[in-house]
């Protein structure tokens, strides 16, 4: 017989009675906030069809690289999960058989945040009420499917029933936005806004970087022959997004280092750049110099400046050839922020008008580097533990980390980075659940009383995100 | 009605009953010992002059810039704060205003050790009954000044009601130590010492070193116009030092490297120094020579070497050009150990007549670095979790990463390193706090028995200082 | 009057109630699994001969560096402690002095691993009944060498009741193995393999490469005169090292870094190692050229291949040159995986045939670097916490860090990696309850349930073990 499937009530929370008692009340008076999503990969396509999720495979696995780089971990190749090739490799199209698959492996994901979000999905979003094992994948992809084809499961009702109050997603500078502009020209109510994510047409050693190029100057209706042109076409779509919503922009770097070049060596890179002759030193002094540049437009148009660094993207080659970037072949490096980030912080760092938010892959630097930076500058709020630092231990170890030294208001609240549109409440979930439970710990320490701990909850759950992303709290 | 401010008599302890009953008697056994303070910053001019404190600002805030850099880091401007500039600006003068932004953004510090001192200093120390809020600080701040006016609240009278058997100040090499002059000269009992710190006069970068070495060679009556010159003078500071009390010297470097020069060439570089042109690489080589030097000195004269590395001083230029050093704009950095400190270990690591304590900003080399050479060389000794990492989290961090492979007895005891004089006692509570919460966990889980944990919390709490400072125990 | 010496039977489980009961569960469920060692020091020579061990200090105290690099980092030299010198100089003889020194400064262990395995070992496998201290150290003595006179305390009655189904040593490419043989002509029932260890003729600036090279050119009868004959030697020492039961090589390394160089330029470097004119950075470039190749290997006949990487050897350069390598003065370093590892992991990561387990002494790394890479690459298992890492807080780390992104079926099982045999049990013992603890604590906080549990505390005491090295479960 089938092993049921439960959510506790009291999951996440530390066994001993007193915490859990006081996570159990703190956790209760935000569990139903409105989730705000302040940075994402859902595609907003999405909400402007809101056509039914085709089925459970192509909905939970085949999109979803957490998943599927644990399944490739373990001997189980890409193609039978049916994750889509570039190089013309047929992939597994039986999408009863990828799901027969997942369930046969689910005993992986014991102990991982993916195991926690998907019994949260399965459960709560999907009503299943058995464990997920080779036994009974068969109908729970039944039993998802019928769902999936009810209108209560089309994106937009899921969106209201996830009561989702912000939804943001990631765009690329050249972006047009048409799912955005359709959206809005639907007269729905959901609130889906842009985030101008430029690194295609800043890495300068990004495959594509011309073809960019070229696509920014058409949709920016501007020759980008010049460094000048570039940085106009770049600040006239920073405000095309901002009239679409957009109240940030995210940068993904290998490193932060920061560094403005002298205007006659900056055009010569940007130069032999579209000649297609930029070296790897030129690229890194090239991003280097667009992190000054864009946090100056950050500056002076007030859009908040996210950065993600640290991850060595494509390590496995052979991963990137058969089917693409983004395939779970992703690996952090260590990361350096004091000295990288000097020049940056020096320019703007004290400046009201500006606000940006780091994330990092490398926990070493919580204690060391970011804590003690957002501990000082006005400017900066520490983003929500990273990707691979999402998990319970995860979350627990960055407010162990960063509370003692910068306290939690210089931190950004949560963000969920998804891609699964279905997870978005079980990640908002599982952080609130968290951090209830670090502040109970505290209260029952006697290092915080249960007023602070009250403001504080509510703090972490929803107005540090609103206030961070300067949103207004209607939104 | 405002809330009351209560200190809970298990403050700190884990809420597991078998732990805290543990906690509760293993602290009892300690909590009334003396203090011993073997390295801070607090000004010994205050127990030579015995006046009053003026104002609860000048004495809370304004000195501490734990304090000022988080109401910096979130918009506050310094100047509102009373922070003297060096460049003129004028700032805040009415103290009971800076007391009022204080108290209106107290909640900042919930969760930091900060918080936790700050209750401890307003309800032990001054017996306010209220928390600080926008709305109780004036009252507040009534209530401490009038007890400031009071003899008991003199410095000399907090010294012997916090129990202090001794206080370690900092002090320049060039330092004429007039206050601990002043302070034996007067015949008060208190235990006040110097420690050795002559970074002015080894950082060739530092801005005012040729100044430094002026006033050196004046106090030592020395014509400094050679490095041979330069030794002797710290020579013979070093033995006017440990004439005025001094068991210890202090060392803050951006790296513990360590290599010592040929005799030539360190002239050389001494020379470029006298003359205004060493250079960045001159600097790094000088620091990483004397510090070579200053061990042989302490193996002669047997002055406990104790190195701080790796903060990035003065990180923020603004601040620091409008209100100078320690403003709260040192960042720590990513630090080296087992490479850098090869040569000074091979030198002297062996031999019984040395004594090195280590301190560290970076976390991950606690368990990695530190510990093993700790549990290795015996002339090392570790220092208490540093600044950035005086958290509850922090020294819990310390105690967990360290005691695997260096047990105990290879770490320092606890050094308060504070500037804010009444937070001497609270710092100290809060350490004998953690070691007894870190004890009784072991204890509960039967890794050490009760009598284990008798002796440790002792040695942990006093011995450990007095042994690795070289103290009597009547000190 | 003595104190007694009682293990607790909960002992290293949590407090908590709850936890605790889940723990006892799970650790009866796998306490009497075999003993599974895949990697670890012991001589073979040992159960080759089946002598009586000396005495208790020649069993205890003189083989085991966790030991006496305690005791030197207190003041106690290595020539009392009877650690044999190379030099010539004496040490101390009497071993009962040995073992009061070792009872007087037993304090010193406490809340280290070493104290934990200790205490086991006197409790459990020798009887005893009181607490080690100089007071009762004369007694133990006697008591426990009476016991190693006795046929139940030779190695292979000691290896039945440790209920070892495998025992690994490590040994140099160029061994004979005689011991392995004579184990093997001997009839004796218990499985003792060697492991591959070629650091000695892979490493340029290993002292002794060149007679390690003649060494390894005898027992191949190859004339070492051609990096190809080296290869081909490596490559039938292999076949040998498979014939004798091997499943498995090693690799210590000062960095992971992997590179294959040209044929030419590997020649030219081989050449001057043979000539004794290798610069260190020929070493460098050798030692990731033959990772490279050492991996090709593994490819090839299917030998696991281990990394033990970033330990900085014979750090204190006064106890090599009087006692030898591995004294106790080895630091780790920093270290590096997603670059360095990048060549080896895109030429075989993907590669069914191939099987590589890292370990590392820089535990920053775990989830920043080791648990992404083993969540990714299906060639890679993450191995148990090396060395310095192998205590009560180290082994929990590594499952916090590593589970939420690996899980824990991308990690390797314990290895005991120990040169103490009686040790063996003790460091089984440790590890299960340690796991059994860390499951615990997931299914009270509703991570996992009750099933998840019993299965992965399985995997984790004996089933990884027995996969990761491709032994089959009768071993």
């Amino acid at each position: 017989m089938a092993e049921k499937l439960v959510l506790d009530d009291d999951r996440f929370f530390d066994p001993d009675p007193t915490v859990r008692t006081i996570a159990r009340e703190l956790y209760a008076a935000v569990k139903d906030l409105p989730l705000v999503s302040p940075h994402g990969h859902v595609d907003p396509q999405l909400f402007a069809e809101n056509q039914p999720f085709p089925d459970p495979a192509e909905l939970i696995i085949i999109p979803d690289h957490y998943i599927f780089r644990m399944l490739y971990s373990q001997g189980i190749p890409l193609e039978s999960l049916g994750v889509p090739t570039i190089d013309g490799t047929p992939v597994e199209t039986d999408h009863r058989k990828i799901w027969q698959i997942f369930g046969e492996h689910f005993h992986l994901f014991a102990g991982t945040p993916t195991g926690v979000w998907l019994a949260h999905e399965l459960s709560i979003v999907f009503g299943v009420k058995v464990k997920l094992t080779g036994g009974t994948a068969p109908e729970i992809y039944d039993h998802i499917q019928r769902q999936l084809q009810t209108p209560a499961f089309r994106p937009r009702a899921l969106f209201d029933r996830f009561n989702i109050a912000l939804l943001t997603t990631t765009d690329a500078a050249e972006a047009t936005l048409e799912a955005h502009q359709a959206i809005r020209a639907s007269g729905w109510h959901g609130n889906v806004i842009p985030c101008f994510r430029p690194d295609g047409v800043v890495n300068l050693a990004h495959p594509d970087w011309r073809e960019n190029i070229a696509a920014l100057g058409k949709v920016s209706r501007t020759n980008i022959g010049s460094y000048r042109a570039y940085i106009q076409a770049l600040e006239e779509r920073r405000t095309f997004f901002k009239s679409m919503g957009a109240v940030s922009t995210d940068h993904g770097v290998s490193t932060p280092y920061t560094h403005r070049l002298p205007a006659k060596e900056v055009e010569t890179i940007f130069q032999r750049g579209l000649k297609g002759r930029a070296s790897p030193a030129d690229a890194e002094a090239f991003t280097a110099h667009m992190l000054m540049e864009l946090a100056r437009m950050s500056v002076e148009d007030g859009l908040v400046m996210q950065i993600h660094p640290g991850s060595f993207r494509s390590h496995n080659q052979a991963i990137y050839e058969r089917f693409g970037a983004n395939r779970g072949g992703d690996i952090p490096t260590a990361t350096e922020y004091t000295r990288n980030l000097h020049e940056l912080l020096n320019a703007y760092g004290n400046d009201p008008r500006f606000r940006l938010v780091l994330f990092t892959l490398d926990e070493s630097t919580f204690s060391r580097e970011l804590a003690p930076l957002a501990g000082h500058y006005p400017a900066l709020r520490l983003g929500a533990p990273w990707w691979f630092h999402d998990s319970i231990e995860g979350m627990t170890r960055f407010r162990e980390r960063v509370t003692g030294r910068a306290g939690i208001y210089n931190t950004a609240g949560f963000t969920d980075d998804t891609q699964a549109f279905p997870s978005v409440p079980a990640r908002h979930d599982l952080a609130r659940r968290i951090d209830a439970n670090f502040l109970a710990g505290k209260v029952a320490r006697h290092v915080i009383d249960p007023s602070d701990a009250r403001e504080m909850i509510k703090a972490l759950s929803y107005d540090l995100a609103i206030q961070t992303y300067r949103l207004s709290a209607s939104e």
